[in-house]
C-alpha cells in the first residue's frame, strides 16, 4: 500500500464542477489502494480578492493581519473538498495547516517550516480517511497563523510527503507538466518525461513558473519524487527526480532538457565608476538593503580608471532601484545612470552540459546567425543565460528550441 | 479602567467604509480610557455566500467542514478590522475562537460552549492592544472549529464579558436598539430605554430578532448587562439589565414594555382525536423525534368522546409536520387534518404584568373592538400572546400599541 500526497492547485478548484472532478480523482486514487493526503490551494483566485480586501482597508496592513486573512482561502478549499468526497460516500477529513501540525518560523507571509508533527495525521490515515490539508499555512510557536508566501501549498505537499515518507508526491495543476518550453512560444515544444530537481530549479528560476523553487529545493533535499501533471487530463505528466534516477534510466542525459525565458527584466547601467575596490559591494549591498533582488551582474573591463557595471532587476523593482542608483552615482562620481526596460532573458537548461562542453558556443553561434545581440551572459553548472532586446526574445526561443534538437520528436 | 466588549454585526462590516468607521468606534472606546474587547460577525452577506457555496457541492455537507466553511467568514472579519485599526495608529491584534480560548462541546453547527480559557485575552489586554476576537467560533476537544449557530457572535461577546468580568457588553447592529415593536408597523414606535432579560426573551421568541435568545439567557445568568445600539449613530441604544436594576431606576416598571409578532406561523387542527390518554403525547413526541418544534397548543373540550387539538409550528416545519399528521390522523382514526397558513402571532410582554392583572382581558378588549378574532392564546408570567388571521396583524400591533399607551412619549 502506497502512501500519496496529491496536490491541486486554485485552478483545479475554481468552480462546483472542478473540486467534484478533483474529488473523482482522489477516490479513485484512494479506491486504487493508496493511503492519500490531498494537499490544496485557495480556489480560483480568492488569494487575490483577499488581497483587494485588504488593499482597500490599508495600503500597508500588519503582516500578521494579513496571514490571518489568507488564511482562509485554504480553509475554504479544504473544507469543500471534503464535502464533495464526502458526497461521493468516501471517509475524509479536512485539517488547516496549524491542525495538520505544520509548524513555521515567527516570519509572517513568508514563513519558513520549521518542522511537522504527523502524528494527527497518521492516525488519521490508519482510521482508512482520506486527509485534506491546507496548503500554504503554518502555526508559529506564538500560536499565529502564517502562511509560506506564494507557491506555498507546493511546499506544504513536499514537506508532508517528506515527513511522512510518502512514495510521493504529485502535483496537478491546468498543465500537463514540464515542457520544453513554453508551447505559446514554440507549437512544437515537447512534454518532458524526466527532469533533475536542479534542472527544475534553473528552469522556474528563469521564467517557467510551474512549481515553486523551495518546493524543488526541499524535494532534492529529502530526495521525494514530484510528479507534475494535469487535474484535467489523465496523460503522463513530468518526473521530477535525482540526476541519479534519470541516468539510470536513460543512460545518457540530454544536452539541453529546455529553453527558458523571463521577459520581467530590466537592465541597469552605471557609467564611468571610479575603479577602485569596494565600489560594486557598495552598489549592492545598498540594494540588497531596500530589498532589491539583483539577477544577472557584469562588469566591464576598466577603461582610465574607470568601469561601467550592469545588472538587472525585476519589473517591479525598479522605482526602488532608481532612487537608491540616484543616490549613490553622484555620491561615487559615475557619469550616468541608464535604465532599459526593453530586455528580456533566455536561457538553455542542462544536466547534459556537466559532461558536454561547447553549449555555450552553440547557443551563441544560433543567437548570432539570426543577428540576435547578447548583451549579458551568465552561466551555471547547468544553465547558461543571455539577456537580449526583449523584441527577440520569440525568435530567440523558437531558434534555441530549433537548435538543440527540442523540437524533434525522439 | 473599565473593560467594555463591543460586538459589532455582520452588516457593520460589510464593506471597507464601514470597517474604517467601526474602527473609529472603537479606537474612540479605548481613547476615553477603556480596555476594549472587539466580537465581530462575517462581513456582509458572506454567511450566506459561504451556505451557497456549500450548497453547490452538496444538499447534504458533513457538519463538520460546513464549520471550516462558515468559519473563515468571521476570520475575514478579525483581519481586516485589525488592518483598519493598525492602520489608524492602535496597537491591535486578531483572535480567532480558537485562540481566543473559546472550548465548546462536541457538536457541529450549533455547539455550547463549555468553558473560557480567557488567559490569551487577558495577557494582550495587558499590554495595551485592542483584541479583536471571531464570534460565532471556538474550539471542541477533538481539536476541530466549531461554530456555535446563527447569532453566535452575540453569545461569544456575553461569555466573554462573563469569563472576564466585563463592566459591559456592548452589542451594535444597524438598528438603533430595542424598540416598543417594529416601527415598520407602528410609526410611533419608541426605543426601549431600559428593559428586563426576561423581557427581552419573551420579545424575541416572538420574532423580534435584536438579540440571540441563547445571550440573553447567559446575559442574565451571569448578570452580564447589554447595551444594544447603532454602530452608525451616536444615540444611546437600549441597556439590557435585571428586573431589580430596572425596578431600581423606575420605582413602577411600565404594564407592558412592547408588542412582539410573528409572521412565521402556521396552524394545524386535527379534528375529532379519541379523548384517551396519552392522545396528545403521541402526536407531539412524534413530531419533537422529526425535529419539529411546536409553539402554541390548545385542545377543545371534549365532546362525545371526541375532541380537536390545533398547534402551531414554523413555515419551514410545514412540510415535515404535514408527512407526520397524515400518518398519525389515519393511525388515531381523527377524521381531519387542516392546515392554515394564514395565521400570524402577536404578543404583549411587560415585567409590570406580574403584579398587575387584568393586562389579558385589556388586549382581548382591545382586539374585539376592531373585530379581530383570537384563534389561540398562550400566557406566562409576563407574556399573553394570540394566533390572529395574518390579515389583522399589522392593525392588531398597531391597536395593542395604541391601547397600552406606548405610541404616547412619558
Amino acid at each position: 500500500m502506497a502512501l500519496v500526497v496529491m496536490k491541486f492547485g486554485g485552478s483545479s478548484l475554481a468552480d462546483p464542477d472542478k473540486i467534484k472532478l478533483v474529488a473523482n480523482r482522489v477516490i479513485q486514487k484512494k479506491k486504487a489502494g493508496n493511503k492519500v493526503i490531498v494537499v490544496v490551494s485557495a480556489p480560483g483566485d480568492t488569494t487575490d480578492d483577499l488581497l483587494t480586501m485588504a488593499e482597500n482597508i490599508t495600503s500597508n496592513p500588519p503582516e500578521r493581519e494579513l496571514d490571518v486573512l489568507l488564511a482562509t482561502g485554504e480553509m475554504m478549499s479544504i473544507a469543500l473538498l471534503a464535502m464533495a468526497i464526502d458526497s461521493m460516500g468516501q471517509k475524509v477529513i479536512s485539517l488547516t495547516g496549524p491542525q495538520a501540525g505544520i509548524v513555521a518560523d515567527v516570519n509572517y507571509t513568508c514563513a519558513r517550516v520549521k518542522k511537522v508533527n504527523p502524528n494527527k495525521i497518521k492516525q488519521l490515515l490508519a482510521k482508512d480517511n482520506i486527509v485534506i490539508v491546507a496548503g500554504f499555512q503554518a502555526l508559529n510557536a506564538k500560536g499565529d497563523i502564517t502562511t509560506l508566501g506564494r507557491g506555498g501549498s507546493d511546499l506544504t505537499s513536499v514537506i508532508l510527503a517528506a515527513s511522512l515518507q510518502a512514495n510521493f508526491c504529485e502535483i496537478y495543476s491546468d498543465v500537463e507538466g514540464i515542457f520544453t518550453t513554453d508551447p505559446r512560444i514554440v507549437k512544437e515544444a515537447r512534454k518532458i518525461e524526466y527532469i533533475s530537481y536542479d534542472e527544475m530549479l534553473e528552469l522556474s528560476g528563469s521564467g517557467a513558473q510551474v512549481l515553486q523553487s523551495r518546493s524543488v529545493e526541499i524535494a532534492k533535499k529529502f530526495g521525494v519524487e514530484i510528479h507534475a501533471g494535469s487535474t484535467f487530463s489523465s496523460n503522463q505528466g513530468t518526473i521530477i527526480t535525482s540526476e541519479e534516477n534519470i541516468r539510470r534510466k536513460n543512460m545518457e542525459a540530454l544536452l539541453v532538457s529546455g529553453i527558458a525565458f523571463d521577459k520581467n527584466q530590466v537592465k541597469f547601467t552605471i557609467i564611468d565608476l571610479p575603479d577602485t575596490p569596494g565600489v560594486a559591494a557598495k552598489i549592492f549591498s545598498k540594494l540588497a538593503k531596500v530589498g532589491v533582488n539583483v539577477d544577472m551582474i557584469i562588469q566591464s573591463a576598466a577603461v582610465n580608471k574607470k568601469n561601467d557595471i550592469s545588472f538587472t532587476v525585476s519589473k517591479q523593482a525598479v522605482k526602488k532601484t532608481q532612487i537608491e542608483l540616484d543616490k549613490l552615482a553622484s555620491e561615487l562620481k559615475a557619469s550616468e545612470v541608464i535604465c532599459d526596460e526593453q530586455v528580456a532573458k533566455v536561457s538553455v537548461v542542462g544536466i547534459g552540459m556537466k559532461s558536454n562542453v561547447g553549449v555555450a558556443g552553440k547557443m551563441f553561434d544560433i543567437l548570432h546567425k539570426k543577428g540576435i545581440n547578447i548583451e549579458m551572459i551568465s552561466t551555471s553548472e547547468i544553465k547558461i543565460s543571455c539577456i537580449v532586446d526583449e523584441r527577440d526574445l520569440r525568435m530567440a526561443v523558437q531558434e534555441l528550441h530549433k537548435g538543440f534538437g527540442l523540437s524533434t520528436t525522439k
